[in-house]
């Protein structure tokens, strides 16, 4: 990656990277979704962060959002073709993390108590 | 991914999918870089962002940092093992971010005109 694709790039990964963004794409794999039922899959998200969060996926053209002539209105959102080619990597990610996590929050742990011993004897 | 674990891997997500954290571990695949070489190889990063999150990738077990005693004092950062391996995981993202940016790019253009029309007609 050079220095002009860097700077080209960079939003882009803020996207891919986003956990919320990564959770959207692994719960609509399996076909479009409600925004109601998309947040009842996603313990803790608030509706204003899955709103946004939405909206940004919609904008790079990784959702669509179909809005149903029902009453009450009925509101879809489903992967596209773009969205679902980040599938594989969503799942290397999550792979990762997984096989990851405990060494990761051992390390976090020594680091954390490192430093609180560090502040107790200054 | 279930919900539980949705919960905790998330902040892992987090760093991972972050930008600057993506582009730190390109950079040190090749070997271990003094502070000053990587601000000048990641070309947009402030010094402050670049400080903090490497004391992110250190905390979470992925960067060492050594001091050296010299005069002045060298600084080194290196990937640890645990950083080696989302080697793979970076490659991926970016080789998905390289092939799609046009495409993302192009809907983010059309998103973007929607919106502005139906602003001007409203």
């Amino acid at each position: 990656m050079d220095s002009l694709r860097d700077c080209a790039s960079r939003q882009l990964l803020d996207r891919i990277g986003d956990a919320w963004s990564m959770l959207i794409v692994t719960h609509l794999r399996g076909g479009p979704l409600r925004f109601t039922e998309l947040a009842r899959k996603m313990e803790g998200v608030t509706p204003k962060m899955l709103t946004q969060t939405l909206r940004g996926l919609e904008r790079d053209g990784l959702v669509t959002r179909t809005v149903h002539a029902v009453v009450p209105p009925r509101v879809d959102y489903e992967l596209t073709p773009l969205g679902h080619s980040l599938e594989d990597v969503v799942d290397a990610i999550t792979a990762w993390a997984d096989t990851h996590i405990a060494e990761v929050q051992a390390a976090r742990g020594s680091y954390d108590s490192k430093l609180s011993t560090a502040k107790n004897s200054s």
